[in-house]
C-alpha cells in the first residue's frame, strides 16, 4: 500500500517579501519522511483570503493531508482561520473550548484576556483543537487540514501533537555515497543503476569543497534491503 | 502602475524529502523586493514531469514572471528543461550555442565533454541562454519563465544576470518597530492604524528573548514618505 500523501501551505507576507526565511517546511519535510507520509507539494501564499482559499482547495482535494503554517495570531493580518472556514463553508466564531483554555492561561499569568487575544479562540465549527504547549492558543484540524502557527517553536510543538494521531506508512529511508567526481562523470552509470531499481529514487547533488568538485549520490526508498543492495552496487561502480 | 508580479517553482525530491533545505526562495524573495517585483507565490514540486508542467502552466498564466530552481544538471533525475519544453509545446535538443560554450570550458579545463555533460546543453527552441559564470552550463529564459540551477551559488549568479534585464517597479521598503509587549496587547491599536493606511502592509511578528515576549511591528510599502508617516504614528502609539 502506498504511503499517505501530504502538502503544506505556508501563509505570510513576511515570507514572500524576504523579511523572514521559512523554516517550517523543512522541519515538516523531515518529520513526515520519518513518519511515512510523502510530502508532495509546498506552497507559500500571502495573507490574502483568495490566495489562501484557492491554494487550500487545490491541495486538500489532491492530497491526503494538508498542513498549514502561519496567520493564526491575534492581529488584523492573521486571517488563516477565517479563510479555512470559508474554504469549508462552515461557521467560525469564538469557541467555548478554546476560550476556556486561554482564559485559564491568561488568568494564571496575570495578563488581560482582551478582545485581540480572544480572536485566537476563533475556531471553525466541526474542527478539533490542536494543543499548543508553548503559548496555549490552539491550532485545529478540520477534515484533512491541520492548521498550525507560524512561529517555529509553536509549529514544531503542534506538529509533535498531531503527527502521532495520523496513520503513517513506511518511513522514507536514504543512504548517501560521497564521490570525489563531478556529476557529469557519474551520470551514465548512475542512470543505468537507477533504471534497474524503479522502486527506489536516486538523486545526485554536486558540491564544491576546498576548490574540488564532488557529488553526493543519494538512494531513497522504503525497503532497507533494497536500498542496501543498490548502494553496494553503486559503491562498486564508483570506488573511493 | 502596480509592480510586476512573480512566482517561483522550486524543483527537487531532495527538498520535499527533507534532505536539503531550500535557500533559493528566500534569496529570490529579497532580490525581487529590492528590484520592485512582487513575489506572490512559491511552489515546491518533485522531479516529476506532470508535477512540473502542471505547476508551471498555472504560475506562468497567473504572474508576469516565473523563476525556477533545480533539475538542470547532467543526471537522469534532471528533467526540468524537458518539462519546460513540453509545457510550451516546443522542441528541445542539444543546441549549438550552449554546446559551444560548454565544449570550450571542458577543453580548457581538460575534462571530457561527455554525453552526460552534453545533456546540460539541451535547451528548448526559442529560449535565450542565461549566463552561468560559476560552472558554465547555462540556464535559459523562454517567454516569461526563467529556468535556473538549484545549487545556490549558481542560482544566485544566474539571477544576478537576469534581474537587471527585467523591468522592475518600486522597491518594497520596510521599517520595523520593536516593542516589548506581546502581540495580544498591541493588536487593537495596530489594526486601527493599518485601516488608515490601506496602501501599506502592516504585519506583526512575535518573538521570545531571554524569557520575555516582544513583537516586531513591520510596515511595508513602496512610498518612503507614507511609511515614515505611519511609523511615526506607530511609535507614538507604543512608546518604548
Amino acid at each position: 500500500m502506498p504511503n499517505p500523501t501530504a502538502a503544506m501551505l505556508v501563509i505570510g507576507d513576511e515570507i514572500l517579501s524576504g523579511r523572514t526565511r521559512d523554516s517550517n517546511a523543512h522541519h515538516l519535510a523531515k518529520e513526515l519522511s520519518a513518519h511515512g507520509i510523502d510530502l508532495r507539494e509546498v506552497r507559500f501564499v500571502p495573507d490574502e483570503d483568495a490566495a489562501i482559499v484557492g491554494a487550500l482547495d487545490a491541495l486538500r482535494a489532491a492530497f491526503d493531508h494538508v498542513f498549514t503554517s502561519g496567520g493564526i495570531g491575534p492581529t488584523h493580518d492573521d486571517i488563516t482561520a477565517d479563510a479555512v472556514a470559508r474554504a469549508f463553508g462552515v461557521h467560525i466564531g469564538v469557541r467555548d473550548d478554546a476560550r476556556a483554555l486561554m482564559a485559564d492561561f491568561y488568568a494564571r499569568t496575570g495578563r488581560e484576556f482582551n478582545e485581540a487575544r480572544q480572536r485566537m479562540a476563533r475556531i471553525p465549527d466541526t474542527a478539533t483543537l490542536i494543543d499548543n504547549p508553548v503559548s496555549v492558543a490552539p491550532g485545529f484540524t478540520i477534515a484533512n487540514v491541520h492548521v498550525m502557527a507560524g512561529v517555529p517553536d509553536v509549529f514544531q510543538a503542534m506538529l509533535a501533537g498531531v503527527l502521532p494521531t495520523l496513520t503513517g506508512g513506511k518511513p522514507l529511508l536514504s543512504q548517501t555515497l560521497r564521490v570525489d567526481r563531478g556529476e557529469g562523470e557519474i551520470a551514465e552509470g548512475f542512470a543505468a543503476l537507477a533504471a534497474e531499481y524503479p522502486d527506489l529514487s536516486m538523486g545526485s547533488y554536486p558540491f564544491v569543497q576546498n576548490g574540488a568538485v564532488g557529488t553526493n549520490l543519494v538512494i531513497r526508498g522504503t525497503e532497507p534491503g533494497r536500498i542496501s543492495e543498490a548502494m553496494t552496487r553503486l559503491a562498486a561502480l564508483f570506488p573511493a
